[in-house]
C-alpha cells in the first residue's frame, strides 16, 4: 500500500463545498476527490530521490475550510515570464468567484515587490470582467519581478489587506518565498493558506513531470532550429548554433532536439563535455562534417546548446575566464569563437548564430498548455479552499498532486543521462554519448 | 505486486542487441529495459475495464529475436490521416536501418490494399535518404485507405516479399486487421512479428492515454472556435456552431472546449441531450443569451458539437429520419435548423456554421506530438526486434507499454461523464450537466 | 496632363492643420499633400471603365475644414467581418484624438442598425484607452450587421448626437448607404462629412487594387488548400474540393490558387464552364487523373471553387434547380455529387470536401494588412478633417486616393479573363482556359 | 508621352512563342505584352533619382529570340537567404520546361562559387520532378554564398556548359556580378542572356517598390516586437530592445514598426540621432517612461533598431571605437549599455534584448510573397526568352518592369525622412522627428 506524503492543513473543514450548488449542474453525484486518494508510489522515478510514498491527489473536496463569504484571495506572479500565466490567473478568478463565491480577489503586482509596501505598487482588483479575455495574451497581467522580499513584511501586507489565501505563481525562488510566507503565517497562528503554482520555462521543478508553458516554449524553439537548419544548408559547410534557455537543466534544449531530427548535437548542463581532444566536441563536429560530405551529402551541422551547458569549460587550464564572464560563461559565444578557430585551417565553414531568447517565453499558451493551466488553476483553488497550505500542486504521470513546498524547494529536476529520455535524445542526434 | 499482462512472443531472443555497438556511444552501460518491468496497476483507470494488472514496459531489450542481417520490415498506414504518421515512419526507418542494421524496409501503399495484390499498388523501398525530410509533411507518404483485406492474402504477400516484421499504423479497424494477420501468421507457424501503432484523430483507442496527432488536431480546432467566437460577437445575437470530428468519442470537441473558455456549450456522443423541453438544449441556449444581455454584456453563444453527438435525436417521434440521413444524422445541420426555428419568434439571432473537417488532421505534427511519434516509432521497433507480436505500443500515464491487440480491439476509449475530465469541461463552459 | 476626378467638399478650409504642432516632431517642413496632386491616369486599368482621369491623392492637408475642438466623429462597421477592421478603428481614434485633437469619438454598434434608434443599441464612447489593444483582435469591437437603414433617420441620429464626421467601414452595400447619408446631409445643408472605408473580403470594390484583410484571408485559405492536397495524396485517386468565399468575384479563389501551385483547377464566377461534354470540367478532371497516373505519379487532384462559380449550371436543361437552391446554387455540393457520379464507373475516387468559410475572415490582420489599415485609417481622417465628403479612400497602384462614392457603388471589380492575372492563374494550374 | 528606358537585346526575335500552343488553353487571343508598353513615368518617385522616363513592361512576348529546343538555362542564388527563393526557382523550371520547352535546366550551387570551377561544386540538374515540392521549404535548394567571382571565368563555365541563359537571384552585389557577366558576354559577342532577379531581405534595391520575402520577413519580426512588448510590460519599468536586419536601409525596422503600434521608438540608418543631450534619444526615452507613469499607465518602452542605425555614434568624441568594432558598431549592444548606464541613477529599469536575426529570413514565403515570386519567375523567363540581357525584372507601383542592371547597381533604395512613409512611421510611434 502506498503511503501518503503529508500536507499541512489549517484546520478542520467545517463548510460544505458550494460546488454542487453553484455549478447548478450536478443532478447526480458531484465527483469530489477523497482526501485518502493517493498516486502510485513515486519511488524510483527521476527526481523522486528514493521516495517510496505517493502524493495526495488534487481535486475539489466535499468539505472546505474557508467560508467563501468571508474569504479574500490574492495572486502574485514572480520570476521570468512563461506562456500560460494569464490562463492560470483567469481560472483562479473564475473558479473562486463563480463556483466558490469568493468575491474579493486581489492581484499583487510586480512579484513579491507587490507585497512589500515600500515599492508603492498598486493592488489590482480582479473580477470575471477584468480577466475574461486575458488568456489570449502572453506574459502576466500582474507583471512580475525577480528576487525575494521579507516574509514578515509580506505577511503584514496580507493581514492588512485581509487576505486569507495567497497563490504564488513562480519557480524555485518563488516557491521558497511562498514557503517562507506560509511558515511565517503558521508561526503567527494565522489561518492563511499559501499555495504555490509551479512555473518555470526550464521545466526544472522537482516532482513535476512538466510545467505549464514548457510545450509552447520549446515548440517556438523548434522554429529557431528549423531556421538554423535552413541556414546551415544554405551556405558552403554551414554550421548553425542555436542557444536556448536552461541554466541548470537542459530540458528545453533536449526536447527541442527530440522534436527536430535535424539537430546533430545538443549540449546540456547535465552532460559535461570537452571541446578539445580526439573525443572532444570539436573533433566530433569535424568528423560529422566530413562524413556527410563523403556520403554524398552536403556537409552541414546544427548545434543546440543550453545556456548552462559546458560551464566546466570556464575554469582552469583553458584560461577562458580572462575573457570577462567568470561566473557564468557565455557558452554560445565560446562555441562560436572556438568553432571558427578550430576550422580555420581545416575547412572553410560558414557559421551562423541564433539566440531566440525571450521569443520563446512571451507567447500565449498553446491549446495543450492552456488546458494544463486550467487544471492547475482549478486544483490550486480547491487545495486552498480546503485549508491546505505550504504546498504546491504538481503533476505526476497523469495525476495532479499536492506536494509540500519543503519537498520541492532547493531541488531541481535535471536530465538523467542514464534515462530513457536521454537515450532517446542520443538516438535522435546520433551524437556520441560522451565527448570528454 | 503488480501482475503483468502477457504478450505473445515468437521465440527466445538469441541475438545480442546491436544498439550499444551501433550507436557507438554507450561508453558505460546501455539503458536497456528489463522484460520484468511493469507499469503501476492500470486498475481503476478510465478505460481499464476493471483491469488489475500492469503493462509490460516498452523499450530496447538486451537480447533480440530477429537477426538484423536477415530481417526485412514492412510498414502500412491505414484509415484516416493524422498528424505525425510520417514522423513515425521516419523513426522506424532510421532506427531499424542505422541502429539495428535492418536494411530492407518496405512501404506498402494505400493501407491494407497495398498487401492485396489485386489492387496492383507498387511497394515503396524505404531508406534513410527517402525519409529524411518527411517529418515536415502532413499526411502519409505511403498514402492510406479504409477497410480490411483478407488476412490470408496479406500474409501470403508478406511471405512472398520475405517480410519478417509488419508495422500497422492505424486505429481500431487497423488494429483488428493487424490482429488477424498476427493470428494467421501464428497459425501458420511463421516467425512474423505484427506490431500495431495506435493512430486515431479521435483519441479513442483503449489503453492509450493519448494518441499521436491528437494535440495538433485539437489545437487547430481551437482556431475554428476562436473564429466562431469572433463571428458570434460580430453580429446582433450571434450564435456560432462549430462541428468537429468524433463519431463515438467526444475527445476532440471536449479538449478543444477545455482549451477555449469562450465555448458555452459542448455536445458529445457520450452525453445524450434533448433539444426541446424546459431543460433541453434550446431552452438552455435561450437562457444563456438572455442572461448575457441582462448582465450588460452582448448576447452571443459558441457551441461545439462532435459529429457523433445527439444521435439519439434521429429516431422516433421527432421524425427527423425523413430528411435522408437515417443511419448517422448530421447533428450540425440539425442544430442549425432547430436553433433558427426555435429563435424565430423569440429573438432575431445571427447564426454561423463552421466545420473545419479535414483541416485539423492533415497538418504536420506539432513539436510535442512529434516527440511522442519518435518515442512510439522507437518502441515499436524495439518490440518487433525482440520477437513480440500481436501487440501494440500504448501510452499509460507516463509509460510506454506493450498491449496485446486482443485487449484493445473492439473497445473504445470514451469520455466518462463522471470523471474529473468532464467535470473540468463543465466548469469551463458553465453548461448544465444534464440537458435531457 | 492628367485631369482630376472631382470630390465633393463641404466648404473652404479655414483652420490650420494642427499636425505640425500636435505631433511636436516636425522641426522642418511637415510633408503635407497638395490638393493638386493626382495619380497617373487610371485609364485602361482593370475596373477603370475607360476612365481617362487621375484620382486626387490622399494625405494630410495644410488647412482643414473642421475645428477640432468643436468636432465629433462617429464610426460604423457594416457587413461581413474582415481582418483589420479594428486596426482601422484604432488608427482613426488615435489620429483624431492625439493629432487632430478631436476628443469626442463615438462608435455606432451593429452596423447601420446603430444609427437607427428603434434597435436600441447603445453608442460606444471611444478613447485611446479603449482601443489601445484592439488591433490584436479579429472581428470588429463595434460589431456589425447587414442591410440598409433609412438615410433620413440615420442623419437625424447623427444630428442628435452632434456628429460632424461619419466613417462607414464596409463594402458595396455600406458605401451605397454612406452615399445616401452624404446626399441626405448635403440636401439638408449640413456640414457633415461622410467618408467610406472600403472593406470586402472578396476584394471586389471598384477602383481599389486591394482591400484590407484580403491578404490575411487568402493566406488562411491557402492552409485549406494545403490540407486538401495532403488529403488528395493520402488516398487512392484522391480528389479534394475546397470551396471559398467569392459570390461575384473570384479573387480569393484565384489568389489562393496562385499561391498554391498544387491546385489543378480553379473555378470562378467570371469564367463560365460546363460540367459535361468532351471539353467540360469532368472530362478535363478525368484526363488529368489519368495523365498523372500514366506519367508514373499518383493520380490526385485539388479543385478550388468560389461560391459564386458556375451559377449558369443551375438553370435550364440540367434541371438542377429541383434540388431546392434555385437562386444561388451550392456549387460545392454540386461538384461533389457530380464528380462522384461521373467517376462511379470510370475510376474509384476518394472525394474530400473542405469549406473553411468564416475561418478565413475572422482573424486579426497580418502585419502587411495591418500597415495597409493604418494608412487607410490615417487617410480617411485627413480627408474628413479637410471637409471632403461622399467619397472613400481607395488604393491605386501605390497611391492612396480620394474616390467619389458615386463612382464606386454599383460597380464590382471582377477578374478579367483576358488579363495578366488570369493568365498567371492558368499558368499555375495548367487547367484549360475554356471548359465550355 | 512617357519615354522608355532602353533594354539591351541580343538580337531580333525570330521564333514564335510556343506559349499559346504549349499551354494548350488559349482558344482565343493569348494576352501577349507589347514591346511598346511602358509604365507611367517614374519621375518624382522615391528612388527615381529624377528619372523622367517609364520602364518597359514585363510579360510574355509574341516572338522570342531563343529556340527552346536548343536552349539551356542556368540558375544561381547568391547572398543571404530570403523567403521565396525556392518559389522563384520552381516557377522558372516549370515555366521553361513545360511552357517554353527548354528541357536543359542547371542549378549552379553555392552562389557564384558554382560558376568558378576551382571550388569543385557539382552542378545540379533541375527538372519539374526535382522542384515540385520546394516551395514549401525555406532557404535555397541551390544553397548560396557571398562574394564575387571572376566574370571571365564564369562566362567560360557557362560556355563550357552550353548555357544560353543565366538567372542570377540576388541583391546589389549579385546584380553587379550579373552585370559583369552580361558585359563580358556581350564583349565576346555571345548570345548569352543574363537576367537578374532582385532579392534582398532589406528591401533596398533601387527601382523596386518591394522585393520578395520582405513581407514574410518583417511579419516574423513583428513577432519579436510583440515578445518585446510583453516582456516590457512584464517587469517594473521594462524596456525592450529589438535589433533587426538593415545595414543601410531601415525598411524592415520601419515596416515592423508600422505594423506594431506598440513600438515607441524606431532607429534606422537614414535618420541620425544622438544619444545624449536634451533632445537625444536617452532623454526622449526617459520622458516617455515618466509620461506613461504620470498618466496612470505602466512605464515601459519598446525600441526597434536596425543594425545599421546610429553608425555616426561610433566615431569621434564618444571614443566608443575602443571597444573593438570600429567599422560597423553593434548599435544594439551600445543601446543596451547606454540605456542601463543612463537610467542607473534615474530609474530602476528592467532591460531585455531580442535579436531574431536569421529567424526572419529562413522561412518559406508567405502566400502573398509566394504569388509575387511566381510573377517574378515568370517574367524573368519571358524576358530571357525574348533575348533581353543585362537587366532585371523590377516591380513599380503595380507593374512588373524591365530595368537595366546598370541603372540599379550601386544605388540603394533608402527611407526618405521627408516621405509619406516616414511620416506614417512617426505617427505610429509618436517619437520626435529629430533626436539630435
Amino acid at each position: 500500500m502506498t503511503q501518503m506524503i503529508p500536507i499541512t492543513r489549517l484546520g478542520p473543514c467545517r463548510h460544505k463545498s458550494p460546488l454542487p450548488e453553484s455549478t447548478a449542474r450536478a443532478t447526480g453525484q458531484f465527483p469530489f476527490m477523497s482526501d485518502l486518494a493517493a498516486t502510485p508510489s513515486a519511488s524510483g522515478e527521476p527526481g523522486s530521490g528514493g521516495e517510496t510514498r505517493g502524493f495526495e491527489r488534487a481535486g475539489p473536496r466535499e468539505h472546505i475550510f474557508f467560508d467563501p463569504a468571508n474569504t479574500a484571495a490574492g495572486i502574485v506572479t514572480c520570476g521570468g515570464l512563461s506562456p500560460g500565466i494569464n490562463n492560470v490567473i483567469r481560472t483562479l478568478v473564475m473558479q473562486l468567484y463563480y463556483h466558490y463565491g469568493v468575491k474579493r480577489l486581489l492581484g499583487f503586482r510586480f512579484g513579491f515587490q507587490g507585497l512589500a509596501p515600500r515599492y508603492g505598487h498598486d493592488v489590482m482588483e480582479l473580477s470575471p470582467q477584468s480577466v475574461r479575455d486575458i488568456h489570449a495574451l502572453g506574459g502576466s497581467i500582474l507583471s512580475s519581478s525577480r528576487g525575494p522580499q521579507d516574509p514578515a513584511e509580506m505577511v503584514d501586507t496580507l493581514v492588512a489587506q485581509g487576505v486569507n489565501i495567497l497563490f504564488c505563481i513562480g519557480g524555485d525562488g518563488t516557491l521558497k518565498g511562498a514557503h517562507a510566507i506560509a511558515q511565517e503565517a503558521l508561526r503567527r497562528g494565522l489561518a492563511l493558506s499559501v499555495i504555490g503554482v509551479p512555473k518555470t520555462i526550464d521545466n526544472d521543478i522537482a516532482y513535476c513531470v512538466k510545467t505549464f508553458g514548457f510545450e509552447t516554449a520549446f515548440a517556438k524553439a523548434v522554429e529557431a532550429v528549423q531556421s538554423a537548419h535552413v541556414e546551415a544548408k544554405g551556405a558552403p559547410n554551414g554550421i548553425s548554433i542555436v542557444k536556448l534557455m536552461g541554466r541548470d537543466s537542459g530540458f528545453i534544449a533536449a526536447n527541442t532536439t527530440l522534436a527536430c531530427p535535424d539537430v546533430d548535437f545538443v549540449l546540456v548542463p547535465e552532460v559535461p563535455f570537452k571541446l578539445e581532444g580526439e573525443n572532444g566536441f570539436l573533433a566530433c563536429l569535424e568528423r560529422l562534417m566530413r562524413e556527410k560530405g563523403r556520403s554524398g551529402g552536403q556537409p552541414h551541422a546544427v548545434i543546440v546548446v543550453a545556456e548552462g551547458a559546458g560551464q566546466e569549460l570556464f575554469q582552469g587550464e583553458k584560461g577562458r575566464d580572462a575573457s570577462g564572464n567568470v561566473k557564468y560563461g557565455d557558452i554560445g559565444q565560446v562555441l562560436k569563437v572556438e568553432i571558427a578557430q578550430y576550422f580555420r585551417d581545416r575547412m572553410p565553414v560558414t557559421l551562423k548564430y541564433i539566440e531566440p531568447s525571450y521569443l520563446i517565453r512571451s507567447l500565449p499558451a498553446n491549446p495543450h498548455d492552456a488546458i494544463f493551466c486550467y487544471y492547475l488553476g482549478d486544483h490550486v483553488a480547491h487545495a486552498a479552499m480546503s485549508g491546505r497550505t505550504d504546498m504546491m500542486v504538481g503533476y505526476w504521470n497523469g495525476y495532479y498532486t499536492h506536494v509540500p513546498l519543503e519537498l520541492v524547494v532547493g531541488h531541481r529536476k535535471r536530465i538523467d543521462p542514464a534515462s530513457d529520455f536521454w537515450r532517446q535524445v542520443l538516438f535522435s542526434t546520433g551524437q556520441p554519448a560522451r565527448m570528454d
